[in-house]
């Protein structure tokens, strides 16, 4: 067990380390030739330019100016100094409301801590003074460890007391901000909904599923629909096709063209050469030819392989996938589109808010009901899998890198591995480089489930991506840490343990654990997030790019890696650092400084990394905000259960049964703030849809609405295309929809009705749909 | 442990006493006199009149004809020859909807009882004949239990295959038929729904929670909102009034009607004598005053009373609920408005389908929505110990009612007491009465709770009481009957057991109940079914009240108590036998042809009742469909974690994994069906209501829909009233809704602004709202 002398050791290090880290990176920051590394998102808003571009060379490298070195920590002021609406603004929604996750942190730990800091407040002025004086005393001359828990081990009746009155007050603190910021992070989502200005995804639906018809296109039938279903209201659709091939060529061409400008700038510089290539693989092997002209041909070959693809993908009916963008004439009937059910069979004709255009995630569009289930089972399935069972490939691939087998099935590497340097490097590195590399590219594996279960924007696939992980983590690194045993033992022993003797082995086992985890904090929290703001490994990248890669100014933007506030993985973390918070809360309150300190440095980080670095991918409106309630909540069950455990072992059984309510008023609170709050998340009530367009409609009576919505839902590949046609006049829409006749067959004159007409009753409709046509 | 012979005797008498049951019913039931017992249905359709009104006395209430007595198991055909349309047509969906369930039991039972037999067959036939013909007839010869559970208690590793094969087969075979019934319940559901006549709740929406507003009245709120947010659909609406004590004044004036027309008759008769009446309770004390007098005085001031109460009802602020009807021109806006969210604030204008008039529980519409969350915590806490602590106080009672308690504080009943026969009978029946009249009372508690908790429709309120009674009947009578232990220990020792052990212990003892659940079977299914349909207590009653408190010939419709389905006992009862049958399925077929007799019985008798006896309450279209399934699916799930426990207890740990597949592919079937099928059950199709709109259209063109709507949601106490009147010229409703002017002031001139202005910011509305008006 560590002792205070450990943690002091430890804690030196790593405030040492983040403190270098802060420092570096407030002197690299400076630097011109570092710019478009540490402000990246000022580049791609267009608000600033390359500073190389002006000056002495040197001036353009580095900067020589002294007066700025002292004012080094000015970052943190500038970070904090961006208002709330001015930041939501320039990134966005859903990056204010994350920073509002890390201030959520920081009011529950801080809270936490005052109620402790209250509480020996009181006592010791009320109750008992002498003897908590000697007893603290004792504790503080005793090692750490027991310190942080003293509370704990010690056996008062009367502290046990303390603790449960704690959980309580913990609970309804925690409860009552929870609740606050459930309604201010709505409110906000309303407002920025509600104070947005006109985007077609206001006013359009995604319909999924659309069934096959023996008579019509995907196009019609769609057209058919909802001029039938929804007459007054529908204007127009856009159906989706299967363009990922055509993505591929045109991306394919763009790099091609690419080389091209870097051989024409390369032979304009020197006219005596021209620059040669090869045709094998990456240009190192193959027939060695002129750059210029092969670039050229394979231009010209693309060209004509997209020109034909794409004419392929428009007009070939098995590339149009049973899916469609509908758009409705006022917000108010695509509100409604999106939350009523359109057939008989649920499974066909699927309505569901259309994502933003840039957040749709257009290869799962036409994935059929019945394989989504099939798919979502296959993904939990594999996901139980990974968590419980990764460590088993992990520890196959490490029995089979030992030293002994490479010096056996490659003896040729003996000498080199015989130096005793290599050896204890390589003994020291082999097994932990297959769990480190899996563990990186964990979020990736969870991400490419997302996508196979079949989620539609990529928002969602985040969120579930972020679930995933939380899931993980807590599996594999809390309880991990914490049991001391794989998963899939922990997995064995819950099997065959009492439900009630769960919490007692975790209870007990948790302020053991006290001085694992405030070094786990150390060294993940402070130097972690200390390591995001220097930014390394991208400021390294863009450098090297910059040195090798860049061949063009258009390279030079593209090696400019701003990344993004990734929700997927940071989210997660965010949250283990909840859960150690309300799980020590009571327990172990040392813990709390640790934690507080935590939430504050990354909120600042962050704050800082969110105005000038990352970019903006989508924007949900803060639609992850239920999940991350959610995920709040069930720490608190959890710590509440485990605190329950803890107490009926220590001899304070008697206490335990006053804990129980404590779990129920929280799950029902969370049911609570479930109904209150979260319909604002994924409904859109029809009374703000309707505000929204009477208002547009005394504003802009004669809006051009069609046009408008022309091609906001065009496959990304065609939206280039036709952006430089630019062939859209507005003469070409007419403002009133207008019935396209129906090339369906008169059922009664086919001797057998086609079977797959809709699942509804083949003869119904269209007694309906002939008496609405001509 | 019972033997082949204790079985025998069971079944014997219980075998013996069904028929005479059903040799009774088949002979009271030609009786003239019972006719009203055993065809109230008909009765109330006005299908069929008194047969005592014409003919000779005797045969008025004897039937002489012999010739009918040979037929007198005629009724099964006829029973049996309704057709399903007929029958939903006389008895609605709902209960020809819940005799499918029988008939599903039977078809389950049927199939896993082929299945054992094939499999017996093809053993019989492929496999070591010889040595199963020599095990089976050594099991034969073993005494009964053993025979039951044979297939399991002897461990040959290939037995264990065939009971793995098997539960596979079971699984895929009952999710088979599931999915087929729901398929063909939910388009039932739909085609009941689309091929019914106009009704008041097609185009009807119930808003709760309408907020307060300082310068209009709830009626004038919602009439604006509607008018604002659905301009081109709002028809009318109906605010819900607190008539609670105006009805129970209605009902008290009728019995006192009922009384003077009773004394009335008596005094024609009998000229001679004035007939006396006390005016105390229930007439036998206090002074004596003349009868007619009397209850005509009363008479006049309750009328008096209804008329003041009345007019405070309808005039009285407070005596309107924040709820109301709201009635549009098409089922499509209706189907519009119920699926969707109104307000920013989703705790406010809560809009959900109406139920049908009869079907409404006028008492819980005005309960607000934080209300709500509580009530449902504080009914599930209840619920909680109502299942696992309800022995406690009727352990108290029975330690009360002891004999000597009795002698000692009230010493003379002393002689009567020390009578041997009546002594032993009070020591027999005492210990079981608190338990007996608990139980009688359980579901009357159970629809108590749901009450409580704010159900909105008496079927909602009959559905979440039938889950609360399974739940009951699951531990109580199920888990109780197999590990004997009151739910209490049960609960204790579930808590400090490991959860492989639960399936375990539960497990083994399965096989060891199976013929305690084979004379349960036989006593409450057959003898209680053929008890059913008997009806000796409605027998019983009518013909006591016939004799001594039917007084006019209204009071003979009224003593005549069809009853109805219950379905809050019923399918709780039902379910009860699909989980036996599915427990015992893999493990003691023997169980299986004594389910499959209950299920037949059940259903014969079952259609006879919903034919020829129970009236029906309310129609809700099957809507408890979604229940019955999940009821069966979760009882499988639970029958294949027992068959998994029992398996690795039985040396056979190497066949469980097999078995894992089978409840998660369960739980996903589930999934599937609930996304598949449940939302024909929750949701109604804009398509289907399109439909149904432009038919209409078509039809009757000049449709007075405002006049059809006027009175549908009017409180029954009013409608009584009103019908009376028959004040309803069409001329007094215009065709077209006008826009009534606002008496809400403008904000912008009251210096400060009113802070419930229904959770939205106070200045958006007003000017949408203003824009609208003129």
């Amino acid at each position: 067990m560590a002792t205070f002398g450990d943690i002091g050791v430890a804690a030196g290090i790593n405030i040492l380390s983040a403190l270098v880290f802060l420092i570096a990176f407030a002197i690299l920051r400076l630097q011109p030739f570092n710019d478009r590394v540490y402000f990246p998102k000022w580049y791609l808003k267009g608000l600033r330019e390359s500073p190389t571009h002006s000056g002495a060379f040197v001036k353009k490298i580095v900067n020589l100016d002294w007066r700025s070195y002292i004012k080094f920590l000015n970052w943190v002021p500038d970070a904090m100094k961006m208002p709330e609406p001015e930041l939501i603004d320039h990134a966005g929604l859903d990056s204010a409301v994350y920073l509002r996750i890390y201030l959520l942190g920081c009011a529950m730990a801080f809270q936490q801590f005052l109620e402790w800091f209250n509480c020996f407040l009181s006592l010791f002025i009320k109750l008992n003074v002498s003897l908590l004086i000697q007893s603290m005393i004792q504790d503080m001359m005793d090692i750490f460890p027991l310190m942080c828990c003293m509370i704990v081990l010690s056996s008062t009746k009367f502290r046990f007391w303390t603790h449960t009155v704690m959980a309580y007050a913990f609970t309804f603190w925690a409860c009552y901000i929870l609740r606050k910021e459930y309604a201010i992070v709505s409110a906000m989502r309303l407002h920025f909904i509600a104070s947005e200005r006109r985007r077609p995804d206001q006013f359009t639906v995604l319909v999924k599923n659309v069934p096959p018809d023996p008579d019509e296109t995907v196009s019609e039938s769609v057209e058919h629909f909802f001029l039938v279903n929804h007459p007054d209201h529908y204007l127009t659709h856009q159906v989706v096709c299967n363009a990922n091939k055509l993505a591929e060529l045109v991306k394919e061409k763009k790099k091609k063209q690419n080389w091209l400008d870097y051989y024409q700038l390369k032979y304009s510089r020197n006219q005596l050469k021209r620059p040669m290539t090869k045709t094998g693989f990456l240009g190192l092997c193959g027939e060695k030819v002129d750059a210029i002209d092969y670039q050229t041909a394979e231009i010209e070959r693309l060209s004509k392989e997209i020109a034909e693809e794409s004419e392929r993908v428009k007009n070939d009916p098995k590339s149009i996938m049973p899916a469609a963008f509908v758009s409705f004439k006022t917000r108010w009937a695509a509100a409604v589109c999106a939350q009523t059910q359109q057939s008989r069979n649920p499974t066909l004709w699927l309505t569901e808010w259309a994502p933003e255009p840039r957040d749709v995630f257009w290869d799962n569009l036409a994935i059929p009901y019945v394989s989504l289930t099939i798919r979502r089972l296959i993904a939990s399935v594999a996901f139980f899998f990974l968590t419980f069972f990764f460590m088993i490939p992990i520890t196959f691939v490490q029995s089979l890198a030992n030293i002994e087998d490479i010096e056996k099935y490659a003896p040729f590497l003996k000498p080199i591995i015989e130096v005793p340097v290599i050896k204890s490097f390589i003994q020291g590195f082999l097994p932990g480089i297959a769990l480190k590399i899996f563990l990186i590219v964990l979020p990736t594996i969870l991400m490419l489930m997302s996508k196979f279960e079949g989620f539609l924007s990529i928002s969602s696939l985040e969120r579930r991506a972020a679930t995933r992980y939380y899931i993980f983590n807590f599996v594999n690194v809390f309880l991990v840490s914490v049991i001391a045993g794989t998963a899939l033992q922990q997995l064995k022993s819950f099997l065959h343990q009492s439900p009630s003797a769960i919490p007692k082995t975790i209870g007990v086992a948790i302020p053991m654990k006290a001085t694992f985890f405030i070094t786990y904090i150390m060294v993940d929290g402070w130097a972690g997030v200390a390591g995001e703001i220097l930014r390394l490994k991208p400021l390294i990248i863009f450098h090297l790019k910059n040195f090798f890669v860049v061949k063009t100014e258009k390279d030079r933007e593209e090696a400019m890696d701003p990344g993004s506030i990734g929700f997927n993985t940071g989210e997660p973390q965010i949250q283990l650092y909840f859960l150690l918070g309300l799980v020590y809360a009571v327990v172990t309150p040392v813990l709390l400084p640790f934690i507080l300190v935590f939430f504050a440095l990354a909120y600042v980080v962050f704050r800082h990394q969110i105005i000038n670095v990352y970019n903006q991918e989508y924007e949900s409106a803060a639609a992850f905000w239920p999940d991350v309630h959610g995920r709040i909540i069930s720490a608190m069950v959890f710590s509440q259960l485990i605190l329950m455990g803890l107490m009926s072992t220590k001899g304070a059984a008697n206490t335990t049964p006053f804990l129980i309510a404590l779990p129920i008023l929280t799950i029902y609170f969370h049911k609570f703030c479930k109904g209150r709050y979260e319909p604002a998340f994924i409904r859109y009530p029809l009374q703000e849809a309707m505000m929204k367009d009477t208002l547009e409609r005394a504003r802009e009576p004669n809006l051009n609405l069609k046009g408008y919505l022309h091609n906001a839902y065009i496959h990304p590949v065609f939206k280039n295309e036709e952006d430089d046609e630019d062939d859209i006049s507005p003469e070409k829409f007419e403002q009133e929809s207008v019935l396209v006749p129906t090339k369906r067959q008169s059922r009664r004159n086919t001797p057998v009705p086609s079977k797959i007409s809709g699942g509804s009753s083949p003869s119904l409709p269209d007694v309906v749909e002939e008496s609405l046509l001509p």
